[in-house]
């Protein structure tokens, strides 16, 4: 299938509402970081795929930040969009809400980017279309991404 | 807290994308109907909670039909939403799509409508804003209902 | 394989007895609903493939009634089989007894009825033994069926 | 709550069926030894719930033989039933039934012993009713109870 | 690939350390036994295959003795190994410590004996390497092991 | 219960092994990201634990690099330590190693480092031991650390 050559983000954007079960908190009440984590790779994988069109895996999670406990009985949100392109790689963020459903309180309550790399029928990395920021929030998470891109390309050398 | 007397369809809106993994699936690679309907009372258990801002539980699911299979690595979104409320009940309609992640193309795969009960902190049937729908679309859905709970109360007696 | 024209109800009865474990409750220490429909959907799929002897899907989850919560720690009971038969589509019902373990007190939990249909190996739908109840309870089962999926026709021309 | 002194085998019997479905098979689509053994514990300790009356806690379980691999797509279905009392320990026993659901073939995959100990509200042992069997079959398996006891106690010293 | 002809005990020593999570425990807050025996199963098997490095099946549990109760928020740690071998049979022996977590206090929690078989490509019992103990622990569970395998023998003679 | 001031890094060392099954592959047959990411918070936070002796909670992932995928069949073994220390906080090093069991290759799949925060009883951040490093692999993980931790800290002003 011909491929556009660019894309906006907004194409991108994936959303995942869940509850949060007993059997997916601490003894505290609280979400555990190893299943947001499960979360964050769903939705962000689905993102990076609608993006993409291509076969895709997660070449690194660059950084989750657990900002506020979430809660059981909460209803926590993902937001996951491509706010980067390389050639054959996509950076992903992904926004994570909180919700008391009884007051109906929300707060961020965490932040993550990884990194996606499309693949071809062979398992090649192949290209990617150009993605193109629209709003001001947008345009801040792209521009910012070269920081983050290069940050990646240092770790990867010193391991 | 002090309730609302009246809400918008929308205010109640969820929505919920989840890769369909192969421990989801039969060896037909298409997604159980058992793991759907735990993601449908899952979304509008949170649709039902954001209206009601009271305990809910499922007083019962009034129907699901099953349009088109949906298999091994598509997206499916679900986006559920209060239609219809009594004094104390709400029904919940829930809409699921498929996509195929990587042609893009996307289908009605099922839907549903459900029951959910308010209950106060004494587990007692407590009273609900009224819904208010605001497109044609809710419109419709709202005015059907009252078919809807009229056949639930014959299948009540019934049993 | 030659199939039987007709088969008696019985033959259809499958049982699935759990504990309901603490990952399966919700915070008041009830199971989910959507527990309990992936449950059903287990069962009424495992009684429908006796009866057709065939692959089956299911088609609708016509009513999913709960009259009681069900507890943590309590034994939950399905028992299913085969009410109705059309051409190549069954109904199944199951009823759902919940056991309090250390007192030995048995209720009626929840009722059900699901749609299920049988394919061939092309995966077109393809005919079933028509299904003969021998009981008061079987016969009264059968007999209201017609009525059910006359409500379901009209459902789906709804939709 | 007053318990009887002496109980029928068979009024401990529970039964569960379940779909083998792929997550829990290995990538031979045969169940894993691990499902299974988790089947084997909840239906057991539910048949030496029913029987005590009392909490229960799995004290060991002594064998579980492995005849026939079961496949994916099979419905496997599990017998437990209590068939020996100590003072506050009970043998159950727990036969495993495989059948393929397009065939109708039934064979016996496994078969299982485990020893459950009775609790009082302290946590300590505490006696329970005196099993009575009726059956050729169940008479047996009482029989055969004392030597595979006394091997347990041996087991015991031993490490 | 050419197998060697005799082999260490500890080549085949294998580690699983988890988290106790409160979907693993009763309304007690003890683990399962279904629980252990799965993370006893998937342990056991990995260090019969690097064992055998050939396909193995669980042929049988032959006991598992749950000594103490482990707690929500413990560590459980299982360590694995190969402690006798016959033609294709493998012994594998787990023993299970729990850690509370704040204290750092450890004690063993479970001991368990499981046979495994090696399988060719054909799905039938091929030869496995000698085992090799070395320290006095290993002798003794080499030694013992023979009692335990003409127990196994008259277990499956009476069955 | 009184802290000891300084630990060794090897205190605090986890292993967990675990096969990799179908249900946590995708229909590549390799590892899903997110799953790999639940297995390394459960070792990690066990390591911090062991280390601090008081709760703990997952502050951030800051980075998870997948090196090579991981296949159905697999067996995967994660080593976690405790790399640096703050005055609350630790960073964790996960080391993610595949290991064919047919023919015993293994590589390094996949590198991890997080940052966890040790809570006093009232959820406040509260000291740990200051890590020892001794081997020249430690010393090196200890000196990095710190450029990791100022790479921590502009992220976290920036968001
Ligand atoms: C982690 C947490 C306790 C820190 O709270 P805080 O108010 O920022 O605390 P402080 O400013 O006193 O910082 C305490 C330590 O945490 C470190 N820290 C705080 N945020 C951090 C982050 N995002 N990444 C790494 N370290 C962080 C600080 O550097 C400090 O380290 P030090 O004591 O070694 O110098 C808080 O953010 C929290 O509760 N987050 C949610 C944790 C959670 O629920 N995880 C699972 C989510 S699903
Ligand atoms: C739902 C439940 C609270 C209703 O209790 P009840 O004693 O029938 O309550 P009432 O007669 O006062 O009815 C309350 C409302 O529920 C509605 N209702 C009751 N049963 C219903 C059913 N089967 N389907 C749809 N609505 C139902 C009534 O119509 C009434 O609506 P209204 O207030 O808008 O007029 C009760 O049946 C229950 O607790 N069920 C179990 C719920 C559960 O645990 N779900 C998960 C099961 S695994
Ligand atoms: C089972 C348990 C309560 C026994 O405690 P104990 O101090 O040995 O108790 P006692 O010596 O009084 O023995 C009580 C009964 O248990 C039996 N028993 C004890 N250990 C046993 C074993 N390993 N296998 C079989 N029976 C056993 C005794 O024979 C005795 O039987 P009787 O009353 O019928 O004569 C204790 O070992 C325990 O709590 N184990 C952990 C259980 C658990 O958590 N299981 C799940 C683990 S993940
Ligand atoms: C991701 C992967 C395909 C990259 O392969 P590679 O041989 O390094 O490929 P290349 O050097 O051609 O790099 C391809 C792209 O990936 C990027 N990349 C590679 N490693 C990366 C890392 N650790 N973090 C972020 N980006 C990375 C490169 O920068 C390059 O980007 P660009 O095309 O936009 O310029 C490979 O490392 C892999 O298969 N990893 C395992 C993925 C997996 O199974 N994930 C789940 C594990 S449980």
């Amino acid at each position: 299938m011909e491929q556009p050559q660019k894309k906006f983000m907004k194409e991108s954007v994936t959303i995942k509402t869940s509850h949060v079960f007993p059997p997916d908190a601490n003894h505290l009440g609280t979400l555990f970081g190893g299943k947001l984590m499960s979360y964050i790779d769903d939705v962000a994988s689905i993102a990076a795929l609608k993006f993409a069109r291509n076969l895709v895996v997660t070449a690194s999670t660059d950084s989750v930040d657990f900002i506020k406990p979430i809660r059981v009985g909460d209803a926590v949100t993902l937001e996951a969009m491509v706010t980067w392109t390389g050639r054959s790689s996509m950076e992903v963020f992904v926004k994570i809400m909180a919700e008391h459903l009884l007051t109906g309180e929300r707060a961020v309550a965490a932040l993550s980017f990884l990194t996606f790399v499309a693949l071809d029928e062979n398992g090649k990395p192949t290209a990617v279309p150009q993605v193109i920021p629209e709003t001001a929030e947008e345009r801040w998470l792209n521009e910012t991404a070269s920081t983050r891109a290069a940050h990646r390309k240092v770790r990867k050398q010193e391991s």
